[in-house]
């Protein structure tokens, strides 16, 4: 296991500028009422692909060789990293290949094509998953890139982190929503290079607590087919994000199904940003949570914005 | 009738810069492809209020003397204006007078007076409104401050194109929603003076035509009670934006409702910007009329963001 470091995050940093939005913080005088702290919201669902994704995706794939390239690159994901590992695939010009369950959403298949990436249905388990990947690796030859338990990935997430600590006058604390780890990874590790006083929170689904439940087991606990609105989140840990939430996460604060469409409702009227649920989950904890941040200067990454408007969790149907 | 000047201009943007947001300028390749041309969203959603009109709204309530500012502002307004009214007089600690109809929607109303302001309702009718304002202004001594039709709300919104300019190397053409024609003639206003070779285009409901209509005939038409789901845009113009816009203005390009709709929706899913159906009207025009901005460099001010998201109009019922 390779753990990244500053180096790597620099280096991602110079290789994915030129192809990464650095994405505006926004802030809002009613949310800051409302949390009595102050809120920095820095907005990757803004980001290439709609979600921080396509930070990582794209620091894996410019950062291989030419002969590495051409075979191309694969991964097992339904949601923003396929997006955003096709959309990097498509911008170097090589192969991407996206293992995903045949019961998965139309609407997520039908954006990795449109990205140009190649769809290989398997059954929704994860052997046939594994067996299905293990495949198209042997047929392909492609590079495998994980969705987040990987140096490259967190190391181009980390980037997010940097500029966040960059377009503000330093913060107390930085919470981002907590699936399989690879944001908040990133964040651990640029902060402890750029901020190592800032604290690093993350919030979680109460139905898809694994990473809380995993930090006071002090090991990791897999969650058994967790069912959240907040469908980003439901990945388990991996070795290398276990490494940095063990040992640098302050606390992960867990919200309610209702409490994650308050707030994603909150962003959507007092932002004006378009969020998908898991990016509602980090205020939805500031606000369950007042205590922790109140007074506080405090970054809240808002992680993406893939979300259909016809299918809202506050439509009725 | 006194035309305001850059110098306001200058003047209006170092009197509010303490108050308002410099807004972030957005930009989607998707959307681009969609236009076959370079769109920069200059996002006033994310104003403060949740719509430029916070630009001049603060300018002309900072600008007033002590001894003015002591006996408060009033306008006529069910809309954005009235919002950012209220909010600039809290800034300021003066009061606010909202003369309103009384069939106006109950959130316009809870938004004026969750910012302090006083509603003083009428019957919905123009001489209701006239008489309604008479005796606000003459109990009160207040200072008046229409939502458009005024120099110092002009010179404010004008603050807005100054920016855009700035935040974006060179456009070839600016394009705005219309209504009273505020915005658009504030653009007139600055580029004059910034950039003299872009162009200024305004975008409108079809069934909101009266600025289109007017520019055909030379002088103003007015439309008769429009309806249209951009419900910021059925004023009908003033003297003084009259003067812009018949003298700068290059076109004025109309679109259906179904046509706000679908670009309302682009703006949510590709932009991720939450904006209400006035905003997307330049976007649905930019779409419409493909060969005016074809491979141009257009900024487009997407001027609010104050939407219910329980009524959306996508929305079955």
């Amino acid at each position: 296991m390779r753990i990244p470091t500053h180096d790597d995050v620099k280096a991602a940093h110079e290789r994915i500028a030129p192809h990464v939005h650095r994405t505006p913080v926004l802030t809002s005088a009613s949310l800051d009422r409302l949390a009595g702290a102050g809120l920095f919201f820095k907005c990757e669902n803004f980001q290439r692909a709609g979600a921080f994704k396509a930070r990582g995706a794209s620091n894996a794939v410019f950062g291989l060789s030419d002969a590495e390239a051409g075979k191309g690159v694969a991964t097992h994901s339904s949601g923003n990293h396929a997006q955003a590992l096709a959309w990097a695939a498509r911008r170097r010009g090589i192969p991407c290949h996206v293992v995903m369950p045949d019961d998965a959403v139309a609407a997520k298949k039908q954006a990795v094509a449109g990205y140009g990436g190649r769809i290989v249905e398997c059954e929704p388990s994860y052997p046939a998953r594994e067996a299905a990947l293990a495949g198209v690796l042997e047929e392909t030859g492609a590079a495998f890139v994980h969705p987040y338990d990987d140096p490259r990935v967190i190391a181009g997430q980390a980037t997010c982190a940097v500029e966040l600590m960059d377009q503000t006058r330093g913060l107390d604390a930085v919470i981002a929503p907590i699936g399989g780890g690879g944001m908040v990874s990133g964040i651990c590790l640029a902060l402890s290079a750029v901020a190592p006083d800032t604290a690093v929170y993350a919030a979680e689904p109460e139905q898809a607590d694994d990473a809380a439940r995993s930090l006071r087991a002090g090991r990791i606990v897999a969650g058994v087919a967790p069912q959240t609105i907040a469908d980003g989140l439901k990945a388990p840990l991996g070795d290398l994000t276990w490494h940095f939430v063990s040992s640098r996460v302050a606390d992960i604060l867990t919200v309610s199904e209702r409490e994650i469409v308050e707030a994603m409702k909150l962003m959507w009227t007092r932002l004006k940003t378009v969020v998908e649920p898991s990016s509602a989950v980090p205020l939805a904890a500031i606000l369950k949570h007042g205590r922790v941040f109140a007074g506080r200067r405090v970054g809240v990454v808002v992680t993406g914005g893939n979300v259909d408007p016809d299918r809202l969790p506050w439509m009725a149907g």
